[in-house]
């Protein structure tokens, strides 16, 4: 349920509203918007809804109440119209920029992070990735260096000025990764690890959630709610390709579900080729198809020598192969950007969605 | 690696085996059969297998250092040939017999566990189910009843004598669910939540582990290789259906991968048709075709009046359809229990198979 | 749009039905049940829908008009709740009892032929199968022996008595298949071969429609429903296996589509786990997993020495293993006849749906 | 098998190897590259392959005679490292210049189709598309005006100046839509209706081969294997969606099958956004998408009126939105063009891939 209050509400007012939901054991959460706030009811409602929608409306300052007509609430465009903007040290993703999230799979010692990420920073990577708790498939491969590797990236963050991100895998990690790291990443396999979701909706971080290789759009942003649910609204989501029949890529990267996810939701989404296809070679033409459809950013794996990675050897870019794509995607996105903004807003429904308080759409902005 | 020792290898022999094993920083994990003992190296051996296998194969009692082919080690049955077979309380899963899991899919009520229970007893459940901690896609469903509701487990256990199994969904809550519990779950959606598997490898009860809708069999089976390299080597296996492109049930119920697991492991498997099916009417026909093809048992959705039921409504059954679902399982498995056996250990290959010390296949048993 | 007629309604009644239909330009089917007339009214009645059914409506011997809920007309069980039982030379499919197609994957010469006909016929099968015209991914594999082949059937004919089934390819072809075969066999990469559907529904014999590796089960009947509109009502389903993410059989079997055929159609249908799985030892395990959920029957692949098989070697059955599928097969078969027909016709939602006219369900029969 | 010629053998000298292999009742297909010939063994080799090899290396102007790795020959890049490029009247298909294929989904009357073709000439088709025969999922659906629908095509030619493309749908077919129209389509659905493939490859137009929404990489190549077995060179594969778990767009566009194909074989490939996705608003995005991963071209449907179409009203562009994504496409390939074809190349593993006679890659050219 969403209350809208009148242009003009006073705060007065939009606590009373507040007030009222919570002495009903729901939540409210405020999206304050150019011209009006809009409160959402998030809880389990059940048969007091009609009742609750009566008394709401009869509060001062209330200008409508209105049913949600996802299953996701906070994280929906209907809630949020304008895009979700985030900013983390001088990084900003989701305003219309290019994000680029590079770095190694794995940190393997201080110095093959160190060897990357001066390079990637000096090529254009704005957010360092790299890996310090590995989830494996085997429980005998490589498993990450841990603490010692998030030590190793608060020392890539020093050095290149550039926030960083890394996986947590468990609720009992996420304090110790968010002292190191900037961006809490959630993982495809953990995607609807749900005591995760909650643990990583209160730490304070943003967070990226990596869509389930077997999970739907809508499972994502359900996902993507219980981090929102938990009180973090600063959510970037990333497509790393889904499961299907074909085998020539590991898995089949989903460009479709970027323009569908800046029409459903106001977070800002990135795209992962490197798990996505599993081979180098096509890194570079998926991160311009990734670019041109309309994401905020990439996430790429680098690697000095790929061939001797501890992990994922066979996706990793080598130096030279990151530069060059730097060099494409960089040179697409300058004629992407206003592009999108109108088609998928346009999808919307309004006329006014061209203009005003959420004009330039999703790659758009200043 | 495997060490297969000479017929009648002395305790000290085995034991000097070990140390070595031990001394290079890896695990060994010992299976004694009928005739000789196999003992496994885990671990990450790297480039020294080689000279290990050298020096093992000098080593006083064995017969053979061998390759395993297959990416799982502990569950595979080159390492363990026999089926194996699970007791818990006077409950057995894997010598034949039938397993019938039964009861509610969230634990609502003491009385209506309690009802529950009593008629799935009597009419021939093995093992009492009830969902306490859910994992919900939607952050705004029914959560389940937590802590009190594994207390009403166990008074469930106490009046029935059977074992009981529910979900346990992080790491952190493994102890707690233990303490209540006789057999651990672990839900689809946490098939490859790894910190999670670890710990239920270390709590000392039997663990169910259900087939991740988006997982392929071989992951399935590593991350049963998890839990067995965590040293705990109860596991049954549950397949609960696969995410398809057909949508009328909600997903498809791969009965293929049973006779499969039995070829590939020694672990018991179970089907799942209601969650599989997500319709009640599907339920039966579908058990009985997963006792036709070879399971070791079922677990089924029981409700008094399922049309209140406060999660899965659609799935689950009443009494009246469990009584005569169990009818025609019971029937059924009377005449498969035989029918499997040589064909599916046929297919491992050796013509000795059918006899000797493997005798009577995945589903037989004295 | 269905036209339920009267108790007792007149064949000039009927035909008053008929004749307004057809003046109409769309084409009446007529269903005769054991009490009553059913009349399908089928094509494109667009605008025209409110006032036909008046018309209808007010013509003598009319009882009610009804809209059809689903896409398919002729071939859902709301038109025909009857199971349609096809009779071929001696062989009964649908009556409830088991129907076993059995034979080569090609027809390589007339020895092999006549030499697996032979071993089949006296081992249980029902109907001869074998390849003339062989769909093959590579152009440049063996293409089958053409008319050739299909004159070695007429002989298996003759020598067994059994009827014989073979695919055809185009439509060019269905005359010549069709001189030769007592059914018509439409392979899964033609299921939406719309021109080959149309010939065959006007070719005079019964049709085997395979399920496509990638159609949804609602596109099968709309497929089976073009060879129905064009006359044929002799229509057998075979599910065969769908493409997903899984590899380690060839296709997923996917069994829980024979309840829910059985649910939505009347139409016969038989799995076929030797395309499905691609594997000779998962052949018996599903073949009794297909009995078991209630199929009809089932088509298996035979050779008598199988790894000379000019096509499809890694799946065909050899004697000894045909045999002992047989055994099983028969056994489980048994035992499950009388076990869905409740559940299934129950899920119809009519309380005399178990009993009376439409008795005995799926499996059922005298 | 391949048989590569020296460079500056004699027309006589190849002609020696074609009889040779003629006389084998095989058939050989010639590439005549920028500087040397290189002539493919088609048939079934079998057995002969030693002796073959032996002679045909002893033929005089024969420089190597090597296997093909892949199972598809005369469409694989070993075969023929060129991009093929394919001219019909003044449109030219794999040059580096940007395709684009645009008309309405079915031609429903003369003023519909006239009306869309004059708006898309206008603003940057290459080609026109309209569907005359119609293959639809249900047999009461409207099914196309038939060769009605192939005059006003070739009426749309005439006045535009642009080839035309339409469905063929059966074999008997073949030969009065390639009366009417420039390029023949085989739909998805009958991608593996091999009778249609082999009459498609003989009827001398260039054929667009779409991709079965079930079909893998390997196979669809399989099929363009089929056409260009039986004489024909000028393909045009189209990418359309595959069928995945994901249902908010009909199809999942699988974008990463651009540059794998570009890899793999030596014919153009363009993307259907129409088809693929089903939703209007979704075609824009999807369609840059194409473009930017390297396709040869873009296919999409137009109509004057979306809503009042016979057919897919849901995924037509109107002319605006025509006009828009064209101005969209078109600047994004002026971007791309160069971006792809040394990674692209780069990964068939030559250093000298890059440049020579193969120069460009596969969106390259002057």
């Amino acid at each position: 349920m969403f209350v809208v209050m009148r242009t003009g509400a006073t705060d007065a007012e939009v606590n009373g509203v507040k007030g009222l939901i919570l002495a009903e054991g729901l939540t409210p959460f405020e999206n304050a918007g150019a011209d009006r706030v809009v409160i959402a009811v998030v809880g389990e409602i059940g048969a007091r809804r009609p009742q609750l929608k009566a008394r709401l409306e009869a509060t001062p300052g209330v200008a409508t109440v209105t049913a949600i007509s996802k299953p996701y609430k906070l994280v929906s465009r209907e809630f949020h119209p304008e895009d979700t903007v985030i900013r983390v040290l001088d990084a900003v993703i989701g305003d219309g920029s290019l994000t680029v999230m590079a770095g190694p799979c794995s940190i393997e010692s201080r110095e093959q992070l160190l060897e990357t990420v001066d390079f990637v920073a000096a090529h254009g990577a704005t957010v360092i990735r790299g890996g310090a708790f590995k989830p494996r498939t085997s429980p005998y491969s490589f498993q990450g260096l841990g603490v010692e590797g998030l030590r190793y990236l608060a020392e890539a963050r020093e050095r290149t000025g550039l926030p960083v991100i890394t996986e947590v895998m468990e609720p009992s990690q996420v304090d110790i990764v968010a002292e190191y790291a900037d961006i809490l990443q959630i993982g495809t396999r953990n995607m609807q690890n749900f005591s995760l979701l909650l643990a990583c909706g209160r730490a304070g971080r943003p967070v990226m959630l990596k869509r389930g290789f077997g999970a739907t759009i809508e499972e994502w942003l359900m996902a993507a709610e219980y981090i929102a649910s938990a009180g973090n609204p600063s959510i970037v989501l990333c497509e790393r390709g889904i499961r299907t029949f074909e085998t020539y890529a590991r898995n089949t990267l989903d460009l479709t579900a970027v323009p569908v996810v800046h029409h459903l939701t106001h977070l800002p989404v990135v795209v992962d080729p490197s798990h996505a296809t599993g081979k180098r070679w096509l890194v570079k033409p998926l991160a311009i198809g990734g670019v041109a459809v309309g994401a905020d950013g990439i996430m790429v794996e680098v690697h000095p020598r790929p061939d001797e990675a501890l992990s994922d050897a066979e996706q990793q870019l080598d130096f030279p192969a990151f530069a060059s794509m730097m060099d494409a995607v960089t040179a697409v996105h300058e004629h992407v950007r206003d592009l999108h903004g109108d088609l998928v807003r346009g999808a919307n429904g309004g006329g006014a969605n061209g203009g005003g308080a959420n004009g330039g759409g999703p790659t758009g902005g200043a």
